[in-house]
């Protein structure tokens, strides 16, 4: 947990979220800034910066963390016509908050990905 | 392997491709039609069409594809500036081949991501 984490306060409690899915390892919630119809954020419950920090040893989570987004996708009727997966890493891809994210966009059909 | 994908004809090297990237699991290339000055392709070496065709065992599948994307942005030099990775599934968000692949983009200031 990092203290200064918008993310991790959500997690806590501290902040308030609308919960789409959680679990013991990933929790997802509504963005409150969507982009696409359905725009779903999926986090690791523990607090990880970026995708690098994390090693071979843990591949299974960052795997869990796709998974969920199917499983989001699933439960928000957008599998069927299809949605897009972003992580966006660092200053050029605007990432916002340093705790690794997954947005899950859907219900709409999407422009470019760059 | 589908003998009617082209993804999977570019692992058995029937089709060219230019490798960024490969270890026993994992594949990365350079996309033929890239959006951003940097754009390689993460997939992996078993044919899997969709996300949703994994299940919880082979989370380690998933999340190494997305370690092998941040291995290949770092070995492109876009990590320090950042990058986005994308995963288009289905017509909504205009998945153009159905096998599984990653989108590693860089090199530039991305716009929207829906």
């Amino acid at each position: 947990m990092d203290p200064n984490c918008i993310f991790c306060s959500i997690l806590t409690g501290d902040l308030p979220s609308a919960e789409v899915y959680g679990d013991d390892l990933a929790y997802a919630f509504a963005d409150i800034s969507p982009v696409t119809p359905t725009h779903v954020l999926v986090i690791p419950r523990e607090h990880v910066a970026a995708i690098e920090d994390i090693d071979q040893d843990r591949e299974p989570l960052l795997g869990h963390l796709l998974r969920v987004a199917a499983i989001v996708a699933q439960q928000s009727g957008i599998s069927r016509d299809g949605y897009r997966l972003v992580i966006n890493q660092g200053a050029n891809a605007g990432q916002m908050v340093d705790h690794l994210h997954l947005h899950v966009l859907g219900g709409a059909v999407m422009g470019r990905m760059g």
